[in-house]
């Protein structure tokens, strides 16, 4: 018998946003997988989402690193960035699967959920086909950041787009046009481009911003104040829906 | 002292789908609003978001349904949709204002996540500035879709289009076609105009269907199985971006 593969939304970062069923599959798990940046794993500390987690595991659960091999330094040719992380992913696959094979189940822990923009995803479709898998949704970041900012997102049938900040500016551009309400992930370094878009499209004035939303560090700040040098990856921008007055 | 006005989101479907703060703030709170249908109220149910949580209940927590006047029927004019149902959340904001001016807090309980599509958006829009309010998001019908179909969402730098199936044909196709990844929400009457448009874009082969996410009564059908005349307003169909093999 294998074991079994779950992937576990832990949700946007206030440890009681965690669901009941990812509790209970957390504390049944033998072992916890979860993915780390270098810097981060050598000072011994274990990421997002296991520091919303950590106060629930027992001494006994193996704890099973997945450490990034790179973040965002500048990688000599013929090396890519998206060589390096995808052999990432297959060596990762491999830590997981050796588990697996020996009977054991591996939760790995995602902040927020899973399937939305996850590092989890790409175990998932590395090894979905060979174990049983489950996967447990989470609380998104993004419904994390309409709730802290108290800002309804998406009124009847208006659509809403999911944007990431990494998108180039006419891309962008077209598609914030486009959108009745929408949220931009993963500023970071684009949050000048990100604003001097919205701007230009008369859309900054309906603009919420929020850094690392529900979590302790949480920090809501008018746009117009954001410093673009120091905007965290863990940031977003909320445009919510025209209000619907009915 | 007035009391407290909480969005409670309690998940898609599956009673442990709650967070532990839902859990929490649930039992703590002296009355409980819920959104109900009237058929379902006469009958004695609480609908959908009610029968989440009603095991977590007391006694001596009040109920207060808020009974939607109309659901799909006919109205006689002057009578519009539109203007029925915006009489019926003033009324019900008033409701729910009666409880808080008498100092006891109100849980307003949201299927998925209050901000994403929820009546309560109506509620707090009205009370907002008057009281106090608390959001707590939740794992919405999206993401618990995705998780009980298996599919990733969105990978990357992915654009997702979160669609609702009432959108005019030409509107439907237009978004359909520009989008990376989509969930179309609200199905229903739509589902046959909805499948008809991703055929039309050559998109219905990557298309997921699926009833009542999460639910006991939850069941997935290939698209092309799926009868129109019987998909209920709780299907989706998610569209998930293209695989990155990275």
């Amino acid at each position: 018998m294998t074991g079994r593969l779950i992937g576990l939304g832990v949700g946007p970062g206030d440890p009681e946003l965690l669901t009941l069923k990812a509790l209970r599959l957390l504390r049944a798990a033998p072992v916890i997988g979860y993915f780390v940046a270098k810097a981060k794993h050598h000072a011994g500390l274990g990421g997002n989402a296991f520091a919303i987690i950590e106060q629930h595991l027992l001494d006994e659960q193996q704890r099973l690193p997945l450490v990034y091999p790179v973040t965002t330094e500048k990688l000599e040719p013929p090396l890519t960035y998206e060589g390096v992380i995808s052999d990432f992913y297959d060596t990762a696959a491999e830590q997981v699967a050796m588990h697996l094979n020996a009977g054991r189940d591996v939760a790995v822990i995602c902040e927020g959920d899973p399937f939305f923009y996850g590092s989890y995803m790409y175990l998932h479709d590395r090894l979905s086909e060979r174990y049983d898998t489950e996967v447990v949704p989470g609380v998104c970041s993004m419904l994390g950041s309409a709730a802290v900012l108290g800002v309804p997102l998406v009124y009847r049938n208006q659509s809403l787009s999911v944007l990431s900040g990494v998108l180039p500016e006419d891309e962008l551009k077209r598609r914030l046009a486009d959108a009745d309400a929408a949220v931009v992930m993963k500023l970071g370094r684009n949050f000048d481009k990100v604003r001097r878009v919205l701007r230009e499209l008369g859309r900054d004035g309906g603009a919420h911003y929020v850094e690392r939303a529900t979590m302790r560090e949480q920090r809501i700040v008018a746009l117009d104040d954001v410093d673009p040098m120091a905007s965290p990856y863990f940031s977003m921008i909320v445009i919510p829906g025209q209000r619907w007055n009915g």
